[in-house]
């Protein structure tokens, strides 16, 4: 019986680092929808975000059932609770990758990224899934070596936010139309980092049994 | 004992509806500071923000430690988990009406709102203004009758952020930096109004005892 607990509590914490799995491959999608222009893989990584929601659905259900059951307490309980909490940040990221997905649709055949950010854009998704994957692998070892490493990624993802919009700000030849995109787009990749640095704040509070299970964001409107 | 239990659960729900009244003060000042060019009111909004979250904080260890003292099942269970959701929603809330207010001190003593779209601004704060105090009512009484009037004020806050982005891509006479500004504008009274919506549907969820308490929002990127 006991046994049977540790191992679903097990199965949770292996259900998020599925879920950030998912995450991470719509978000390689998303954005090479993006820059590549492929309506394809726009279509389909769109089309695949209910299946992250559903996984979300599953697991908080599975962690409702426990809390019922067993009813925890200490450690046991403040993991469900953070698991809870960290399903719907990947829910949310897995939100935001569609997003993207959204903007490279609606602006096909042509991109929503002008040729002069591409690689910045590139570079905040590359950013973004590193910290998502460093995210996965402290959840799933309880291990807070890569913590430090997830901040780092964020706040790289954030002074490459505030060097698009310094640059757009300043710069010509853009088209309203691009800089309203280009701001959505910055923002949906500042906004998946915040959730990778979240996740792992969250393990962290879990690790030390620091009572302060609630995390609030920095505010983070650009200083441009 | 039992009756201490229900009072207890009774000053979770009563802790919500607190938080909605900051959140709706913190909403109606912010964007007086930005169509004002009010600067003071923009400092008391942002240094006021923290103080929402502490009452999350407060809120959540109040439900973390109900669920370990009392080990609730069935409704109570599930309107604790919905709580501490809740509490997330009217935080993120809060720092969105900080980002308004990020938004008003940065430019100041200009206004990142350009004349023609102040009427605009000023009718997507008022509906998630309204969306907010009735979702308040929704949970303080958990009688869904204005539950469609919420998702009603979503559906005219998302309409106006098209029609703006339709204007601003059309349009002349902006400048970039305009630009950026407004559609960070447009996106956090968007995402205010979602999370309006979502603090209904958990209502909701509790009130019909609807299995599926977690919610997933529309992909809601603009098609302008």
């Amino acid at each position: 019986m006991r046994e049977a607990y540790q191992s679903d509590l097990r199965h949770i914490v292996d259900d998020l680092v599925d879920m950030a799995d998912l995450v991470g491959r719509a978000l390689e999608g998303a954005t090479r929808s993006l820059l590549e222009g492929d309506l394809g893989l726009a279509e389909r990584v769109i089309a695949a975000d209910p299946h992250i929601d559903e996984r979300q659905v599953e697991l908080d259900a599975k962690a409702v059932e426990l809390l019922a059951r067993q009813a925890p307490v200490a450690t046991d309980l403040r993991l469900l609770v953070a698991a809870m909490r960290m399903s719907s940040s990947l829910e949310r990221m897995g939100d935001l990758c569609a997003h993207v997905a959204l903007v490279a649709r609606r602006t096909h055949p042509s991109t929503a990224v002008p040729e002069q950010h591409q690689e910045q854009i590139a570079r905040m998704s590359s950013l973004a899934g590193a910290a998502l994957a460093e995210a996965a692998q402290v959840i799933a070892e309880r291990d807070l070596a890569l913590a430090a490493q997830v901040e780092k990624d964020d706040d790289e993802i954030d002074e490459l936010m505030l060097e698009i919009a310094r640059e757009i700000s300043r710069g010509e030849g853009y088209s309203n139309r691009q800089v309203v995109d280009l701001t959505l787009l910055i923002r949906f990749y500042e906004r998946i980092g915040d959730h990778a640095v979240s996740l792992v704040r969250r393990v962290g509070f879990l690790v030390t049994g620091d009572s302060l299970d609630t995390l609030h964001e920095s505010v983070d409107v650009p200083e441009f």
